[in-house]
């Protein structure tokens, strides 16, 4: 086992799981602010020269999991890896953020998918992306094909 | 605190971290093998539909945690959130590999940067990359440009 701490946490416009957008086309455009603890500030160096960070983070209103699970952009089941469901073996979330702007402790974001109060296990500069025309989506694109026919 | 589980451990070519291209232009183009432990194996359903894959897992062999650091790709000391380094708060590792091709529990990948034996927390579906245009790398870009320079 290991034993993971909170660095900060984030603040947010959604209160309960309901508000967050999910399912297919969801957009994610909340802002939002990843606030870090007091005694982590000085780990910050630097951060305000990447335009993208990765969140790595913890689906603390979540209890137990399922290894297969119907998400909210389909109706058919698919293994809990295959999706970003938050009944994971380990409940960790990550999510690509925009950063708009630091004020000392606390980065100014877009992209906020979590609740307000989620503990924040670490972030980490984006840094590049893989090839776009090497990118498949597996169920994902069959669904969003599906959904384009009314099917 | 929260308490983290491994799901399966990486098989890799790289038996300690001077082994692992680091630095200015390092590519990671080493395949190896994401074994999933058995009890999991049902979490994969649907999963070889995924070009890329997000891999968490945990430094296992890296000891406590510094603030600021000054990363192989660099001259200068940065903050931890704004590196890759393996001394963080949360010693979490994030690489995003190539799914090749799956064989039961064991995913057959490109990209690998971890070490034999590393453990295994999540994986998840690559589902899409922000805008190439709206993207800065903040030091990174400027020690590239040092570099480029002779400088």
């Amino acid at each position: 086992m290991f034993e993971m701490r909170s660095i900060g946490c984030v603040r947010s416009r959604y209160q309960d799981t309901k508000s967050v957008p999910k399912g297919l086309g969801a957009k994610h455009e909340a802002e939002g602010v990843l606030e870090i603890l007091p005694e982590f500030e000085e780990g910050l160096a630097d951060i305000e020269g990447f335009s993208h960070l990765f969140v790595l983070w913890v689906f603390d209103r979540s209890e137990g999991f399922a290894l297969l699970g119907t998400p909210p952009s389909d109706d058919r089941p698919h293994g809990v890896f295959a999706t970003r469901s938050p009944k994971r073996p380990n409940p960790i979330g990550l999510t690509v953020v925009q950063l708009l702007r630091r004020d000392g402790r606390r980065l100014h974001v877009r992209g906020v998918d979590m609740l307000d109060g989620t503990p924040i296990l670490d972030i980490k500069p984006y840094l590049s992306s893989p090839d776009p025309q090497m990118l498949r989506r597996g169920w994902l694109a069959e669904a969003e094909a599906r959904s384009k026919d009314g099917r």
